[in-house]
């Protein structure tokens, strides 16, 4: 039998387990919205706490709470900005669609807390008022997509960011290992002129990298905050000088130039803001999807497929077929790529579907942003440390497909024109003989003038140059 | 300190919680997917323990194990399908695309039970094998596409209809309360002619109604399971009758009428029945999102909205708006919405591009269905409950709105013609008058004719019988 | 300089081309929406003319208008459904959301087409009205949906499934083919157990064939037309008997089994059953996307990649590279999935946005599922023809795959357990040696057991039958 | 009968129409690809003969081709620029996934051209070649994605960013007219707190104006062309300045500041600029259906909806019911908003789906890309034009809703608390009457303070300052 206490508020009494801090708005919703399991990650909660935080502060400083109860709510606060409260916070994101049932949350909870703090017991609501100071100058329809910006520009430039780079940096590496192999490149899938492995592991690279910089553009639309708007953008009941005092302190404490917005109507019926940043992910997405499958299709065989390079052997393996060696980790990487694309199309929907001073879809597109940037980090780190870090070249493969290639005839073009190229690829095709014979056959050129026109060291630049 | 023991398998030996039931398998894969934190749902690892359990049964009866063994995994089994073991299975979605390491978890956990339960020590893989007695004629190839195929059928039927046939039924019920309601209809937002408010609520009730006839429908390309393909779908390795009995066993044990595919590579290359029941879940939240939205709409106010419906009120509120009531339901709703067809672009992304003989992408497209149909459950169950059974009728709202709108002009079209009726209209809109004094006053007919042919309770069928 | 005639309606005069058969309408709509060029297909003009040709037909047997009223419009609206008055239909689809535009284009252009007909000049509006007698007893909001189910089901039913099981017919033909033929199946694109060419190409024809059966099953709720619900679904204006005797109509011509909804509501209010079909193309388009890659990858090459099929060289080659061949209709037929996948989003986020009598993205959904519809016929026919029926398998590389591949050692499993094949295997991929060398020195099993047990061709089915 | 010559290929012969320029491989991808009827739009033909003028110019500076045929090339080429050869370009989109049909069909119109304009018969090649002087230094690998940069970027620059500048400046405009007029806020959809119909207007011009920011900085992304690359990225057989050169004149004739890019590859093998591009137009309709959605709702009515604003009588009317008034503009743009969402979804597909060198869905991805920013400009313009510049406000409506909104109440929570506003608006929503005399009523204030503390026009900014 759990212990409860029995809480009032507007619509009547309600029983809450004794030993929760939170109050009779998260009890009522915590029936009302008995949809899925999906709760919002930690770095929603730290956003929270650190909103709260802040907000306590900002009051203080203006004048508008007592230091007491501004200590009070800042020590709360912290434990939830530690995550020591992560079981305070029971909602899933399927609720209203501003998130207010998360703030009224977070304003239970703390002035509970801050009332414990203070020596009294819980659901008194004095002497700090969950409402009345906790949410001083607040409403969810400016703190929570607040919190929003707060936590997606945390947690992007915390770990996605960095995860990008960490992978570029991996790929540049393996291309000085392998700048001196030169191998076949495929268009349409098809045999193609000579390159270096080099040069396609750094084209990997600057997509990462590339991705990085997208992700980098978006955050500067995440900086200016809604907070100052109150109910409805106007800002009624809130200090003059809220917005800004709180965006300094923010600013200050998370290092991220976040900064009141001059409109907060804005951000507070719209998050175009974030449906951008999705897009950016998206746009990773797709980077990413495409760099798990080159190097699935290059290490495909062992024997059988193209078997260009040798992925890692990670001791994972087939149930039945014994000792086989699968590309899993760029299984994982576009699995999660698939995932990040179809939550922009959540975020899109959800986005869009924003009616007159309010977007009612907060909950799910923060969810989904904060999946996405989560995701997508974790999976570029592993597929750097587990795959990119791991794979060999096929140096005898690689050779072979070079020395075979019928392709290299395109570097007789300016030499002979391109339809007399063609009648040689295709005798050497038909005939499966090597293009010197072919050339040599239909008399076009010598031998030796071939020897010294097709040199696959001397294709990869434009000119002729070696590149690495 | 956490305990371990060690285990070895073909890479080498690995350190394991020594009381966890998973082998080196799943504790490499745990260290190798360190992405996210998305774990299958109970269904899913429901599906895996009844799979477990009739592949046992079935070896059994074919003479491919003996009774002992199939009596320890069968019991193994049994704790996974009651949900006793859902912390054996800690692998997140983002792994291997075949979902090997989960079923791989689930060969080494219940031998492991299995050889406990038989006297063993955890790690002795005897005289239950994990590959060899667990999964017997089995490759996760075909074993997993075929829990995929279970776990879908089985919420979808028991929670995903069911909770959409609520809906209608209690959307039925309103319509039934409301059948003497005359109201206006609106056709581009914009006030049109008079219905009923019945006839509204059974058009989402229809919706509803037909939502479950297509997940129905849906349903039966489950029914075929890629058991008995094995490794590539050939079927190497298993019994010529096994994927018969399997079947059969599992289809009378969750009376659902699965059946052995007749082209068991079709259910592993392709996931096409699973995109097409996510289709079919994508159509129910286009429904679901225009009766989230209808509600809303018709609740909007209470004073400076449309308000022909209130809204109940939940005892939520705004935080800074004293006593306002909002349509959380529908917010809830449509957030649900917006996350099922994101989730229906995750599977279409990942179901088109599945390889030759193998789609990689099982464990996301399971994720997502299995998410969108749980979701889709609970959402419309909680809409039904706490919105439409508390839904009432804004009478005079809606009295006052039939009683002015312009619309009913078109009642006139067949006695007048619709020019001159237009001019009727025109009238009263710009010197803000009624209808039938702008009638008489163009002389187009008398107020008794106009009495005699506009009359609202007559306009709401073809031929002007009143309809409910 | 064009001459114009000069017509007043409502709103005032406006000035026409004096040879064009709309009117006023039309030509206000050309002006106000001067928005991109995309016009609406052939079919949905011909459904547009069958729709007017049988209200005709049935007010006439109705009593609603005279014969020769009736007469006329008929022949007008059979130069409309011969083609032969496109050019009277200039409107983009970025018109108003219900389609009244294009429902008052035809109402405009057989009006005057009929007059013209009776021997009286264009812009008369008598004897023949555009509203009292060409729209008589609908609303552009019951009879442009109408004409939307109509358009969809005759091409679905007239192109994309026949096209569909073309393309499965043309595989299956191909399969008898290629009976004989044993190849190395790949999962995780990794080499695989063995299985035959036949195998695989009747499984891409299956996927074909269940994509016409799911098409068909969607065709099913196509079928209740809203016609009848005239303004907002109730019927008013129409007679009792329009709708019944208008689809028996339709039918009859047709073909196909069209029926009065019972609730015409949901047909105007809201798009599920075009949600679904295009949810079914989407399932269809995620097929062809597998197929048309998998075609691609086995083509590959012709030297440096998989290469056990030979891609037909037609004609096209590279710009640069002589005598270049590429999978070009595997190209054409990815890109139409890409945007059969897009439309399907455009379709279903139209679809959610109706708000309460009346879906006001009519005219966007028609558009996306007629180009769906259209280009998955086309493009399958096109695939069958210029690509399957040329393939070609390169018999020579898919033995030798065959011979070398390391996963025929799965055979084994049965006889010497997982984990010694698993030793074997390794032993094999090491050494660069023949599975059975590694057996033997492992000293696991004879060299004559290794022959008598590791046989492809008693790999390919249950039990080790052959299989075709 | 249409008279045909006949040409001479390495495939073979074909008969080509005798007047038109092009040649045998766009005429056997005319056959090949009959697939569907969409074209390039003209601003893609038109980057198409800016892109030869210039690899003409360069290759003359460079001394790789003389200057009788660049002279000839270039004459040829200024014709496509000025849409006089648009007929010359038949082939659809559904082609080869490089776009090499389409420059291949340049290449042959061109040197037909060039070779008739130097009084050569057509079919000759020569002494103008379509590969060796036309393509002279290009591969379609290079060349087509730099034509799809280049009319990516014209059409942006020069339609899409202006559309929406006009569009905010026009609810600026209004915003102007609109300062002093007080309206009710709404949240959820439910009536809030008071703000100004300015502050609103203000917001979706925001929206419109960060709409242009976004795609001015995904436009960056696009100046980086892959000319340079040839074949496979390695830049093969081009003179080594060629790529610069190029990009210089094509800047100086464009006015956009293209340059060539550092790593080809990257532009050939992926189109994640486009992707980028197509995902801040996917936010900009994001931006544009919210600002649609809110004037339809704010224009609800006339007399049973929300009624604050009037739409314009576009003269365009119902079918049936006459005199009504649709929001017209609203439903096209939202329509479009439509399209482009679907559309970046086909663009992320297809960009996800490139593989190894070559991304070969360049042909869906432009026409995507070109189409979502023309339809964007269209209706961003015409919704300006025809909407937003003809709204009226309904200003006894307005001023009705604030005077009997009870959401006023929330300017007492500084002075009476949270809780105590809610008992006030409670029973005032309860019993039907004003907030005034609720709170006499229950003893909270008096009237005087009331009058005091609760005045909609100290309502509209942070501290009670009057905002515009």
């Amino acid at each position: 039998m759990t212990l409860t206490r029995l809480e009032t508020d507007s619509l009547g009494s309600i029983e809450i387990p004794a030993e929760r801090l939170w109050g009779p708005q998260t009890e009522r919703a915590r029936r009302l919205f008995n949809i899925g399991t999906e709760r919002f990650p930690p770095v929603l909660i730290r956003a929270v706490g650190l909103h709260k935080w802040a907000a306590a502060e900002a009051n203080r400083r203006l004048g508008e709470i007592s230091g007491t109860v501004a200590d009070a709510i800042a020590q709360a606060a912290e434990e939830i900005i530690a995550g020591e409260r992560d079981e305070e916070f029971p909602l899933v994101v399927w609720q209203t669609g501003s998130g207010t049932q998360t703030n009224m949350c977070a304003n239970e909870v703390i002035s509970n807390r801050a009332n414990q703090i203070l020596g009294e017991p819980l659901g008194t609501r004095k002497p700090v008022h969950p409402n009345d100071h906790v949410n001083r100058g607040q409403s969810s329809n400016d703190n929570f997509p607040t919190m929003m910006h707060m936590a997606a520009a945390m947690l992007v430039s915390e770990r996605t960011i960095p995860a990008l780079l960490t992978l570029a940096a991996r790929l540049e590496a393996r291309a000085e290992d392998w700048a001196e192999i030169i191998k076949i490149a495929r268009t349409h899938m098809m045999d193609a002129v000579p390159m270096t492995l080099a040069q396609e592991a750094r084209t990997w690279a600057l997509q990462a990298r590339l991705g990085a910089e997208r992700l980098r553009e978006a955050m500067a639309r995440l900086m200016p905050l809604a907070q100052g708007g109150t109910a409805a953008g106007t800002g009624l009941n809130s200090h003059p000088d809220f917005a800004r005092v709180f965006a300094e302190i923010i600013a200050g404490r998370t290092g991220l130039p976040f900064r009141a917005s001059e409109n907060p109507f804005e951000g507070m019926a719209a998050h175009d803001a974030l449906v951008e940043l999705s897009g950016a992910m998206n746009t990773v997405a797709v980077s990413l999807n495409k760099i798990a499958n080159d190097v699935r299709l290059l290490g495909s065989g062992p024997r059988a497929g193209i078997a260009e390079l040798v992925i890692p052997a990670d001791g994972l393996s087939s149930s039945i077929m014994p000792g086989k060696t699968n590309p899993t980790q760029s299984e994982a990487l576009s699995m999660v790529c698939a995932q990040v694309m179809g939550n922009h199309v959540t975020v899109t929907i959800a986005g869009a579907q924003g009616h007159l001073q309010l977007n009612v879809f907060k909950p799910v597109i923060i969810q989904a942003v904060l999946q996405s940037a989560r995701l997508i980090a974790d999976a570029a780190e592993s597929f750097a440390e587990h795959m990119v870090a791991k794979l060999e070249p096929n140096r005898r493969r690689i050779a072979e497909n070079v020395a075979k290639s019928l392709m290299l005839v395109t570097a007789l073009n300016p030499h002979i024109g391109y339809d007399k190229a063609v009648a040689i690829g295709k005798l050497a095709l038909a005939e499966d003989i090597t293009l010197r014979e072919a050339a040599v056959r239909l008399g076009t050129l010598s031998g030796e003038a071939f020897d010294q026109w097709v040199r696959p060291e001397a294709m990869l630049a434009p000119g002729g140059d070696q590149a690495g």
